[in-house]
């Protein structure tokens, strides 16, 4: 199994991104042909601080052709533009592969 | 759910960090009481470059309360200081809720 990881920074306007993000963005992002599980996870700090990163989201996908297959299709092409739409400045990717638990 | 993040640079010694990552401190983390799930994952390039981390370990607890109180058990602090002895300077820790998937 390997991931594309992508990290998003702290939005400016957090109500503006929350409502794109989970209420359009991840709809679209679900869509993608070869995609096996999406994990959205909101970063905290233990102390009460502000984390350095707001998000992150893990795609899961059967091996690294399905994953790069995907990214061929239109509908991860609709969710790649859909997010440089929104969030161009705010994400990083980086691609991992499972290798324990 | 929530996880502990352990993201690990790139060892000097690839070697002897992943014999002991893999062989010894793995089964001791796993015994961290509360600990529902590990999932260990090895970053790669898409196009063949080093990537800017080597590892990363995700660490699932059910909530923030079970993951505060496993830090206080021996089998927790056993791990912790296994971690210290052969990768303190390469790791570094962020928490996260998951919230979608």
């Amino acid at each position: 199994m390997v991931k594309m990881i992508a990290l998003y920074k702290h939005p400016e306007d957090l109500d503006a991104f929350t409502q794109h993000y989970f209420g359009r963005h991840l709809e679209l992002n679900g869509k993608t042909p070869g995609l096996i599980r999406t994990e959205v996870s909101k970063f905290f700090d233990l102390r009460g601080g502000t984390p350095e990163h707001y998000l992150m989201c893990e795609m899961y996908f059967e091996n690294l052709d399905t994953l790069k297959a995907s990214f061929k299709t239109p509908e991860s092409q609709a969710a790649g533009a859909d997010l440089q739409s929104f969030a161009g400045g705010l994400v990083s990717f980086s691609f991992a592969e499972v290798v324990a638990g």
